[in-house]
């Protein structure tokens, strides 16, 4: 039985210690996870498959992203780039009245809370994107395993603990609890500094009206829900019909429609939905979806769907089976235009929703409708004019996805997995290398003698990180390079 | 009588219409209100000094700070650093598998609600630092005046919109409201997206509450409450006595102690407090503090304070004068250590509490105790040991200060005016260039055509602002000067 307090005060010791301070410790230590992981790769696999019923390829795809990232972000972090360091010399001239020396730098937040997801037992779990961000960022993680995956869970965290200790980072570093109280629990701690979750939005909500309403309310980075609409206009519909509807039947199937990322709706012209529905005959593969409680909660959402007015099944349907088939359900865009809230019903699981409209028109009409998306798709050609129709999907969206599909979330330094609420409820991204920010809070140091202040905000920049000095961006590196 | 629905309308109007998102005309508009704004420095003056009762000389600086902040913010915008314009090309090589071409970039939140504060009626007030923050990244503003000074908000309000309309920008992207109801719709209307606030804990906290219920909830920028302990060393003390006993005492009464930055707490060695009060005797000017309820809060404070067992009042006092003494209290790090929560007592006015230490390593001690704060000050020499003091400090506070005082807040690119709750309620400035961030949100572009993307991602880099491409940062500006 672990006690949380305990969890929490030695994380917290950790932090306070700063021995997990030096960037290059940092990048030593996700380096190791990602080694370790690694040489365990066929055992975790089989543990993945056994517990979470996805395909072993997924997971293996899903493994190899997840050792990726964390290299990725502890290139980052050693890169520097992120610490925000910052430099204004004094200066007598300074236009609203002499300025002091000041300089500000980005450290860590303190202890993290993480919380992984039963969809990607990798790479949104123990050792997935939110701990390595907060490790990346220097903080101490306390990681709350889904229970969809405990076995995989606790013998990915004894991975990471024998990474990180082949590299003498401290004991506490890491920590693995479990329980759903215990999980509250750690939202509460007033120790804990920040909370990442990814997950349902009524979970989600819950936990971050409980950060919210600490005493010293935290930051809760959570990602709750998106449907991730997809608009086809008439031109790409007209000469690609076959491979948007190939495209679009391989992205609901992946993992069985339970990505953050599904299409769950696509908007296509009138007759469209026949041809999909041709297509999705061939090759559905049902599978067992993630738990039992969650294929009972895919059923309600789907037959709650299905029983609207104006929505018909065109493929699959509600089933008793506990490896539900491929669902194509269709409705039209006047019924989607009457009744918007249609558009934010997500259905976890291998369902989807076609809407057909009958003029272009009403792809501008049904823009403005959706809520807050991880991402929004349009297919189109490029000679058309959907300048106005890109605009308002990135008002409402954090990725726009162009003659592609949502469902591929690539690690990179422009990446942003994140958008309005309810897909996330702040506007940070979870994927990238911004997501390193989120765990991080600068400080200024005015007047501060050289001796005592932080390395990366010395005139000598002996990191040889960027720093931004006196208003001008300073690149040692591309410097050197030149 | 005006309807919130209606403001908050018409300004989402501004927002979707996109006709702020030019970096030009934010510059344009920030530039023609600072100069109306000091075309009419006389009349303002005037009228604060009326309404506010802070002193003629301590206006004009402050006055002056809001143009320069303004110009600034501008200069900011149009550097284009706080967009993080992101680029990186299709490669298919990527480790994690090919990576698509991915862009993105930073655009403006939407409507901004704007909580005036009663202390500093130009710079954190109608055209002040959340304002020309908001506007600078592309967002409308509603400013909630705070009552303490209503004419001089009018004001300032019809010169910010006539600046604004005299550089044809949209006649709702600023908008004044008043009244207490009012600004509990504004928090809670749907179509605002942030809140930035400056005032005390109990009502920032309360509308923080109010954000975060609701369905959407929206970040709140709150700073609340500090009490800035400033820490002097036996040795500074030995050599600089005098002179730390005239800075304290000038930044204590520095607006009547109305600062958010004020020193409230300064620990000093035994015997110290004598010289100080001595200081203390020669020229206090009691002045009326801002508003009579204030005043009746701050004596309720210093009372309550000048009342618990350890404390004794060295200067001053309490008073039924309107316009009350420099109050200096006195107790000891024993009496402190043993009830730390003293540390959290925020006096709003004329008071500051000298804490003796009988030895240097209940300096030590006294640190860990205190809780967030804007700042934390240390006075001592640069050959002492106090690394580990600051660090204490630096965990603790979003600035420290060293052989100053933390009343004066430099407008810099490095400036941090935020710290752990409840100084500011997020880890965010709303001070210096990295204000602006707050009211962003990131958004990827995924395989995007160059004709649809935001110009700042485009590989032509038209407004030569610095990139992140393939993660290197490029600044064809810093290129062009070499």
């Amino acid at each position: 039985m672990i006690d949380i307090d305990d969890v929490a005060q030695a994380a917290d010791r950790v932090h306070r210690a700063g021995t997990w301070r030096s960037v290059a410790a940092r990048k030593r230590g996700l380096d190791a996870v990602a080694a370790t992981l690694e040489s365990h790769r066929r055992e975790l696999v089989d543990l993945a498959a056994d517990e979470t019923h996805l395909a072993p390829a997924r997971l293996e795809g899903e493994l190899t992203r997840t050792i990726f990232q964390l290299g990725f972000l502890g290139d980052e972090a050693i890169g520097g780039t992120h610490l925000g360091a910052t430099i204004d010399h004094s200066d007598a001239s300074w236009g609203m009245g002499p300025r002091p020396d000041l300089r500000s730098v980005a450290q860590p937040i303190g202890v993290v809370a993480v919380f992984g997801a039963s969809n990607f037992p990798f790479a949104f779990s123990v050792a997935g994107g939110d701990t390595a961000a907060a490790l990346a960022a220097g903080c101490p993680v306390v990681h709350k395993a889904h229970p969809a995956h405990p076995r995989l869970a606790r013998r990915t965290a004894d991975i990471v603990v024998e990474a990180l200790r082949s590299i003498g980072a401290p004991e506490a570093l890491f920590a693995l609890v479990e329980g759903h109280d215990e999980g509250v629990q750690l939202v509460q701690h007033p120790l804990v500094k920040a909370v990442a979750f990814t997950g349902s939005t009524s979970a989600g909500r819950a936990l971050f009206d409980l950060a919210s309403a600490r005493r010293e309310p935290i930051p809760f980075f959570g990602e709750l829900g998106s449907t991730n609409p997809a608009f086809v206009t008439p031109a790409a519909w007209e000469r690609r019909a076959g491979a948007i509807a190939d495209g679009y039947l391989a992205s609901v199937r992946l993992g069985r429609g339970q990505f953050c990322t599904k299409p769950g709706f696509l908007a296509v012209p009138a007759g469209a939905s026949a041809t999909i529905a041709a297509a999705a005959k061939a090759g559905d593969e049902p599978a067992l979806l993630l738990t039992p409680g969650l294929r009972d909660g895919y059923e309600t959402s789907l037959s709650d769907f299905a029983g609207l007015a104006g929505v018909e099944i065109l493929e699959g349907g509600a089933s008793a089976d506990a490896a539900p088939p491929l669902t194509l359900l269709s409705t039209t865009a006047e019924t989607v235009i009457a009744q918007p809230d249609l558009l934010e019903r997500e259905m976890f699981g291998p369902a989807s929703v076609i809407v057909e409209y009958d003029d272009a028109t009403q792809l501008e009409q049904l823009a403005p409708l959706i809520g807050g998306q991880l991402t929004a798709t349009v297919h189109a050609e490029s000679d058309e004019d959907v300048a106005g129709l890109l605009g308002v999907l990135a008002e409402r969206s954090g990725r726009i996805v162009w003659n592609d599909w949502p469902t591929g979330v690539s690690v990179s330094f422009a990446q942003n997995h994140g958008g309005p609420y309810p897909a996330t409820t702040t506007n940070t991204t979870s994927v990238g290398a911004a997501a390193i920010d989120r765990f991080q809070r600068r400080v200024a140091y005015q007047g501060v003698p050289s001796n005592l202040l932080p390395p990366e905000i010395r005139d000598e920049n002996p990191q040889r990180i960027p720093q931004r000095v006196d208003g001008s961006l300073v690149d040692p590196l591309a410097e050197g390079d030149r």
